[in-house]
């Protein structure tokens, strides 16, 4: 199934999710002054999977489950949810939870 | 912080998230056929952490991060994201979004 076969809410969760990771691993002022005071500098994430869903009132919500490596910090699983609205021809992100996955499996 | 400090969003998310497990692990007919036909019968869940947000239009957003046995299977982890929306007396869930953490961190 091509890009162009899927769902709206599908190709925009999945745009917003690639673009925001790739501002906050490389231009992260960008996401606002929130994300620039984090305490490391230096950050590479990796998207091992994500859903995106369709809401009642034509918002679109999505999860992200990766990997967060920070300066030379081992890395971190984490997961993210984000809540997108559609606002005239905008997206904005309502809501943001994210939480790091510190339990150990071994 | 009682409970009956915590504001509304977070008491309902909160016992959403303590009833849908309960009855999952213990009465899952309850929860809808979709779940009864699951194919494992036996399950046990236990939530590590939870985060509640309330959304614009008084709506909830719920993630939950934790460990899901199903039947003699090792333990999975496992991350879910509920959406909750008030429709006069009672919280329906309009989104449901469930993962497996298979990954290893080992």
């Amino acid at each position: 199934m091509g890009v162009e076969d899927k769902p709206v809410w599908e190709q925009t969760g999945s745009s917003f999710i690639q673009n925001y990771y790739q501002l906050f691993d490389n231009d992260r002022i960008q996401l606002g002054a929130v994300y620039f005071n984090l305490p490391f500098q230096k950050t590479q994430h990796s998207i091992t999977a994500q859903d995106h869903q369709p809401m009642l009132d034509s918002c679109i919500i999505s999860t992200v489950e990766g990997q967060l490596k920070a300066n030379e910090d081992p890395i971190m699983w984490f997961h993210q949810m984000v809540l997108l609205k559609s606002i005239k021809v905008a997206w904005i992100c309502t809501n943001d939870m994210f939480r790091l996955a510190l339990h150990n499996l071994g």
